[in-house]
């Protein structure tokens, strides 16, 4: 069943700022129409990530800004409907950057066919996908965890965070989680496995990271920027290893947070101490896709790894949702159903 | 000749920011006298180093801290007086940690013997010694110069930068270094070849090196700190590598700078670019000391590599060097003559 009309999402404004309702708009068009050599797709699952933050601004970063009017970026779960195309054939599902929209037409660069069999779809989007294997690269080829050592990471029940620990786990490592709110920490603990997980919110939260920590910390895995970093710092040994995905406490930032400058105190620690900060994105290891995935496939099926969807219906609430995931509300990889899974 | 006494450099008080002449204390002691299995030696050259102002501190770091009362730390030239060993005989000339003193017994350990014919003796405190060993081993692990790129170190006219500089032409970049002096850097791009050398005490300083790296910044040696790095970041290109060997700007600072706190800004610009950060001491790289210095004396065999020596005359002056140090009076490696050299 499809609708008889593209609603799309396009980026309105460049926020100042955290994103408000106004900087997106709601747009309708015309289902498009493929050409020959083309495929039309619908929309099942789209990806929320914190770093379509970064996209939204003018500035330069990794990739390329969104542009004003166009629809907004994003990777999305799609059911081929239509296609003039050797490798794909209606009721495929693919896994493409497609963007927040119901429809779109493709040559099929881009595309990847997904294996329903494998896992549900919907991970594509996480612990499968690029959360995931952002997790499983940067641990390998930056945090590089050893038995016995200490890892921390924050947003813990988050897509990149939750692999992050359960990985340090398999590889016999003391986890130490950091989360946004009391039931994220008994989710990290209980259900993940990780040793400790502590709410940055609560008084006292640096305290409580030393002595989840007594032997110091040996990987610190950087997603999120700001006082957990500042509390990080003090505890990490000699030959520490810092990767860096994101900084999603200082992505809303307009100006920079008042004195005094740490930048000394930071640059001290990594003299002292020896340390390695070293950023990355996903694609920097794209040679290492298919080891990933079959590695975390296999230890999802084996049960040593578990993973958490926070889904949300309609691609109406995108918006708000992206602006809720960027203060921590979603609990799990935040996914937009878009459509009906015909493969559940 | 010997003297009847010998006198020793103590630590008489930790300094609070820039030490003072009083943090230092000459007592006079007598010679000492080798036991069995022992070697009587007398300081030629003493070796001062920005890192001799950590251990004053009481604060842990990669070494232990000086003692109050104790002799201060340092690496020496010294000739063999008197030996009851195998390996040293009277006449030998030894490099070793043996302090800010005349006189010292050692049942050998620790110390080094040197070559004359190899290079002047004093160069075992600079460009065949710490000093280049640190520029070596940092290069070669960490900052990895390719041809073509670029190159920033700053203190170039200190025996570590000068190295850095100058393998950083042999392998083919172009390097720009940073001095705080007109006739430093006249020394830095006449002398030494380097392609730029800027006065980071000059107004429009970050303009002038945005100017000299029109390709950004590929590799930046951080052995300064402060303004320096902050005119650096905003230039370093993706997959910049900053090998962190000091940080001479914050070492009297007795309190953080001002703000606001850059921490953001950094993590940001190392993330978007995929900045590796990473500190080292020489001695991480301890098993490549004998390719260092055969690698190094054959460059300056070659002329290839060249260095500058800023002797001065007088144990009793060390304190007063120290503190010049510390501000960048140098010019060239700092050594105190403690005694005439015999192979000269």
């Amino acid at each position: 069943m499809t609708q008889d009309t593209n609603r799309q999402i396009v980026l309105a404004a460049r926020p100042e700022g955290a994103p408000k309702d106004g900087d997106f708009r709601l747009v309708e068009a015309a289902v498009p129409e493929p050409g020959a050599g083309e495929m039309l797709c619908r929309t099942l699952y789209l990806s929320l990530d914190p770093y379509m933050r970064g996209r939204m601004n003018a500035a330069k970063s990794y990739a390329a800004s969104a542009e004003i009017d166009q629809v907004m970026v994003g990777g999305a779960v799609s059911e081929v409907l239509r296609a003039d195309l050797a490798d794909f054939k209606p009721g495929d599902i693919v896994f493409a950057y497609s963007g927040w929209q119901d429809y779109w037409t493709s040559d099929g660069r881009g595309a990847r066919k997904l294996d329903p069999a494998l896992a549900p779809v919907s991970t594509a989007l996480g612990v499968l996908g690029m959360p995931g294997m952002t997790a499983y690269t940067g641990l390998r080829n930056i945090g590089q965890p050893k038995e016995g050592e200490t890892l921390v990471v924050a947003a813990a029940s988050g897509p990149v965070g939750s692999l992050v620990g359960q990985i340090a786990k398999i590889e016999g490592c003391r986890a130490v989680g950091v989360a946004g709110s009391a039931e994220k920490c008994a989710y990290v603990t209980g259900e993940l496995g990780f040793d400790a997980c502590l709410n940055h919110r609560d008084q006292g939260f640096p305290e409580a990271l030393a002595a989840a920590c007594p032997g110091g910390i040996d990987v610190y895995w950087e997603n999120v920027g700001g006082a957990v970093f500042q509390a990080v710092l003090p505890l990490l040994n000699p030959f520490a290893r810092v990767p860096v995905c994101g900084l999603i406490a200082h992505y809303n930032a307009t100006e920079p947070p008042p004195g005094p400058n740490q930048v000394p105190q930071l640059m001290r620690a990594v003299l002292s101490n020896r340390i390695l900060v070293r950023g990355f994105i996903v694609w920097d290891f794209a040679d290492q896709e298919d080891e990933f995935r079959d590695t975390v496939a296999g230890w999802i099926r084996d049960g040593r790894v578990k993973y958490r969807e926070d889904i949300v219906e309609g691609l109406e609430n995108a918006p708000r949702v992206f602006q809720g995931l960027l203060q921590g509300r979603n609990f799990g990889k935040q996914v937009i159903r878009v459509a009906p899974d015909p493969t559940l």
